[in-house]
């Protein structure tokens, strides 16, 4: 696979570049969802990822990239026990992927060669301590979305079929991509998304001829204009790496809990997943910048792509969903 | 597979936790639907249930978790005999589970290598005294629903297909959690679950900060939040022990059968699974509580949960199906 | 399997209990409808019988419990011709029975192990000289219960599909469990069953609580139960052998055969079924009571589950189908 | 197959006994439909007819009944040559039989055990010069009626699938019952049956006693009530077989032919299958008579099974179609 | 198979027999279809065509009737290069055929047996340089008659599946039956037909008897009416041979080219198939009628053939499309 | 494969044939979308454009067209390196293609044979460096074709099923006809092929008889005409060719982005996949006409082509989307 169009070099599209930056300092804070029109560059923003995601540390040869040894699964064959560095890993779903090479399946050539009935782990597999990309996720069919955001919630795929019964831990993030025009998720599976983000095709010329211009110098010669935004790149793997090591000493006060509570009962959001997001990103972000403790600021900041997708629509409210939850959010800490 | 949420940590939400506990005293009461919007922690708190429920004594190597020799079927390998302490077993139905998986199926492994008709047991045998549990079970095919149903009532997993005519002890609680937004299940299927509670986001702004913060300790460090809860998860299993034990001479007088039928006329329910669940669950409330008899005040508390979804809807009257059944549960005993 | 709730202990049901005795009296009046709300007990009753009825002599090892060696079919392999007593089958069609248990199919082991094209027996085989038992027959697919009534009617499982050409011996009555509240059966397959009767919860206080204390008695001890009723269920049971030996010398004079005709014309049944169902069900209940003719008071008992099915629907008369059957009767016998 | 009730016992129904009989002189002529309410009787017909028809002459061993060694198809195993008499072969299409089974298919024994692709006969080849029978032909799917026809029809079974591409004679005459209350044929189906008859039960007090009595006579002692009848049904066989030796010397002049095309014209039938039916039914009742010329009498008599299936429907007009065809004949013939 | 009823004893019918005809002499022109009602004789007149058409030389062997050794596929075993004469192939696709063995398939007997993955020539290698028809092509599915006529187009069979790529030529006339009544073809499979022809009962009664004077006298005795007939086809047969030969010698003037275009601007046909299809028809005729140049004449005979199933339907115009067709010629040659 | 039309024999037909041009000069412009009625010659232009082509350079043996040896998928077989020379390929989907001959898939014979689960390469990758033709692509499955957009703009061909995990290179260029009138392509898939154009019947009688004229002598002598036309395809066979090596030397002043942005933004179309062709293709039409520099000329004779099929519907305005294309570029550019 040749280098994709460095994430640095996207030009605007801001909101979406921190939620994946965000989701890279914690896998925990769930999926994203980004949505848009045709031709916004979406999948060009998801691949860039891939070359900016630091690496991981894994045992050799482990088809789920174990860390350690006792994490890779008792029905795997055994490994050397050496440990390497690998790039995070990035699977993008490619269309047609059969449900089997997803969650993985019966190893075909070991049960008809030497009559076992051995496990072939699939893409959940691969994607482990990584990224799964869905290019349209809204034109999948729902039980295989509901399926990916289990896995993606529990962190381990369990598979009971075709007489196997296995499990294996699958912790990934992941990342869907949609168009509004092409019907919608249901609010269930909206829900369970972390975070969500729009793009647009930018309406300044100027910005439209810089894009026009970075993509024609990517395509006439990829390797120097890579090479020339590489830095950019560092820059925010960098602060990434930082951010995770920072996470787990910034604090959460508790008015930062009220905030949070506070926000989702204004906003009206379904359960708790709203405030329990909304606090994992506010966290993420206070490490990103270097601070050591959850501010308002924070939280206002990741108040739309954590609560825009959870808040019921108004008919009577022409305002967009992101609007909406800056409003609210201005309202409450006021 | 990773300790869960402690069962007594879990703020609020009685009803289900009861419920929980009563089927754990008496088996025979029969499944638990757990309703509510999504988000509100109803797989957490059935998956808390696996840590809570005291250990059984089976066949060490049984694929049906036999207690005795004459329970083990007689298509199944022979045993050692040797006696074990295991968990409460609790089955976590995989979306995507195929019905072979679900019943059992011919052993293809078998089958292939050796030419022999073995049956491979699935997942009923290995919830056989235990717990079945199904994420949104009302996205379940209604046939699956019935089956596990039928199963669960009649004790035994009878299977006729791919010339394979074997049947074991399948004797579990199967618990479905359900979202009422999302499709309802049909009357037939609602009356065969012995129980039903609904779970809410509560309304409290301290009792959501105290959700997220419990949250948010358990992970940022799961084994010390664990640690800190088990005591009191330790006396609910002690508790539940005394109640098996006290059961079989817990008394039911005449009076009590008496209400058991007036409120079930009252309340209009078909048949007689009302008043047969309402008194057992009674029975399981008084030994529970430590009473050699079962009162009013007994059938007081469980009549909500045993007759709620068995109350026939009334578009003219406004309160919620609980509230209804405790009206009418005031004016019969008035 | 556990012994059964014991037949003479089911409270009231006095129309479905005498329906199943009669044809064990006469298997040739066809198949039993029972219809009622969910939880009125009709799978309790139906599985008694399978304690009540009186054994068969059957060949040892016969797939097709042949009597005699005649009629043991020329596909099944050789026996040793000891004949033996053995329970009258009961087969209890399972929940996702596949069509090809139920008719038989291919032998897959003997195809594969020894490549031979062999029978394997299925359900229908099994429930040979027996009942067969289906739980909410309205909810099978028309094309099985089709298939079903058919065999039951023919007395003989015909085989013709998988390269298979074979046939047996099925002679069986069809049980089947309604709800009508579930979808309704087609009048063509209305008609081809033999009986119909109703049940429902009943009305009266009292009655419920004897059926809560007969089961929380059952629950408790079942042994110790189902002996106590021991005596009864043989009393029922040597009554049937005897009307059985009676049957062949009860008459029918030719003013019986026109009232059935007077009858059956004056309620608009189709075809001719009516009469001849209602005459064998009359001669079946004259020997079960010891009478060696057959009265009006004969037809006045059964006409209800013989005929109510098979009277057309009348929008303008709001009385049962039972009750407009005997008022029928009373202006024709007047 | 114990032996069936005897045809010339059956109550009346003249107008398709009558169709049989012709069908059975000339097998020409087509497929009969017998159209009638349940419980009519119509199966009981159709088996009867079995028991009637006169044997055929036919090579031992021949799969597809062939008469002489010329008959026999190329991929058939050579045949000793002896030549047997037989009974008239009624072939039962049993519900569920499937595609494969009725026109043949790979013999998969052969080639799982020997590697050759050899063909297996269906049900089509064993109908070979005898009688097809299809119990409720308008439930059957469409596209399998229309195989059947066609190849009765052609008299030719062509089998192109799984890699075969056979054909043998499959000359019979189809018999199919429909209820006309559960979906219609699709005219184009009509047209294809040769014949078509309705029956009824009698209305007639006394013939339906006659019918009971007949039947509870038959259903005490087959055995007697057979050979009681057996010299009638041995009348209509002789007749049968002279009918056939006389059927090539029946003239039909040409005032035969313009009958036929005029009440066709009349009538309003599309195509000439009309009145080539029409003529091919009247020779083979004029041959039945003993006459050796075919007159207006013969086509009166058979005008309203030839034609009434194939008239329009008149929505003005409330008389059956038999009553239309019998008027128009009038009209005609005036 | 027999033989079939001769085309030269088809009773009228001739726009249907000077199609066939044009197809013999050439080819190119494309499919026919025959529209009519049930009962016309459609079958009868395509079957008849087999035993008119003349005879073609092939390689002794050639699964594809392959002429000359270059023609024969790679694919295909190697063969003696003997040259035989033999029937011009008329394939009659039997109902139910599958796709696999119309296109071809994998040779499963030799893939079993010896493991290799061989090519098994379908019905489209049996049609090439012959004739293929299918009856009430309406109602066979869309995408196998777009398949056949993609195929009849580019002469050349195409196969990419199971593996397989293969390719062999596949020029064959399609013929196809349809029955307006029963569903139309789509407008894009209509225009693809070279020609269309209607054929109807007769009106006029002496035509009609002498149908079934006719008919009655090939199934009395069919070897004598078909060599009573044998001579009219062979003069039909010579003259195609002869309109073979000359066709390449028969010129369209610039004037023909002119009126062709000229038509089909008039009768709004889409794209050019109209034009070259009523080229090739005039001068297929020319030849047939011994002509060396296409006349108006000519373009006039097979206007409505070539042209009325690429008419725009008017609804305001009752007449039929051929009337319109006719109407617009003299419009145009005015 | 016989020869095709050549491609400058084709009468009129400018856009389309520039089209194809332009995309042989810079296969990164997408593909092309050919709309037009039923026998306009979609069809034969495109199998015309196979016998255009320049060659390519690959290696000998190489299933994907590889040019270098590190193009050569690790999966395949090992060559010999020897470099030939080829044709373009054009390969033509043809009708009924499966899933798994196009991606490819498990290559059974070697599976069976020898236990690999060896790669067997489809109809992507012999497309690989070339064209695939899908005639009629709006009849294809919304999936297929958005699985080959998909391939076809990541050029690389990603296969996950049946246990296979295999990629490789697949840039070409899909050219897809469709007919208007049978159902639309989603606005998502028309937005992903490069360039569309529409192709009409000519209406000038004149232009339609040279069209017959052509045909005509193809069909009479395709060798001769072909020859004929050889030169003239030879003239733009090398200005494709010269075009490619000017391709790189191209400017795009800052000038012509603006222009491309501007018509972009007032034409409405989503996102930027407008410009980024409109440029690719004006860019292509300058090196094609030998101009080193891109104007507002060239921006102006390809914007129809690039932008009519990504302007939203106006239902206000009757014009053709070409025509308001061209509209829109007169205004911004005035």
């Amino acid at each position: 696979m040749k280098h994709p169009f460095p994430f640095s070099a996207i030009v605007g599209q801001e909101q979406m570049k921190l939620a994946m930056i965000l989701t890279a300092v914690d896998p925990g804070i769930g999926g994203v969802l980004v949505f848009g029109d045709r031709g916004t560059g979406k999948s060009t923003a998801v691949r860039a990822l891939a070359a900016l995601l630091p690496p991981i540390r894994k045992l050799k040869g482990s088809s789920t990239n174990a860390e350690r040894p006792e994490d890779q699964p008792d029905w795997a064959d055994p490994l050397s026990g050496e440990v390497i560095e690998a790039p995070t890993p990035v699977v993008d779903l490619p269309l047609g992927t059969t449900e089997d090479r997803l969650v993985g399946a019966l190893d075909i050539e070991r049960a008809l060669s030497r009559g076992e009935k051995a496990f072939e782990p699939g893409l959940l597999a691969r994607a482990n301590r990584g990224y799964l990309y869905i290019d349209e996720v809204n034109l999948l069919e729902d039980h295989l979305v509901d399926l990916l955001l289990d896995v993606a919630q529990s962190g381990e795929n369990v598979i009971e079929r075709e007489g196997l019964s296995v499990r294996h831990d699958a912790r990934f993030v992941l990342v869907g991509s949609g168009n509004p025009e092409e019907g919608e998720l249901r609010p269930q599976l909206l829900d369970r998304f972390g975070l969500s983000v729009e793009v647009r095709s930018p309406d300044d010329i100027e910005e439209r001829i810089e894009v026009i211009r970075r993509r024609a110098a990517f395509d006439t010669d990829p390797d120097m204009f890579v090479k020339k935004w590489s830095g950019e790149d560092q820059i925010v793997r960098d602060r990434i790496l930082a951010a995770r090591a920072q996470l787990a000493q910034t604090d959460a006060p508790d008015d930062t809990l009220r905030d949070c509570a506070g926000l989702c009962v204004a906003i009206g959001s379904d359960g708790l997943r709203g405030e329990l997001t909304l606090l994992r990103a506010a966290r993420a972000l206070a490490a990103y910048e270097g601070s050591n403790v959850v501010t308002r600021e924070h939280l206002r900041s990741v108040a739309p792509m954590a609560l825009s997708h959870r808040m019921r629509r108004d008919p009577l409210d022409d305002a967009g969903s992101s609007t909406r939850v800056m409003r609210t959010v201005e309202e409450v800490f006021a």
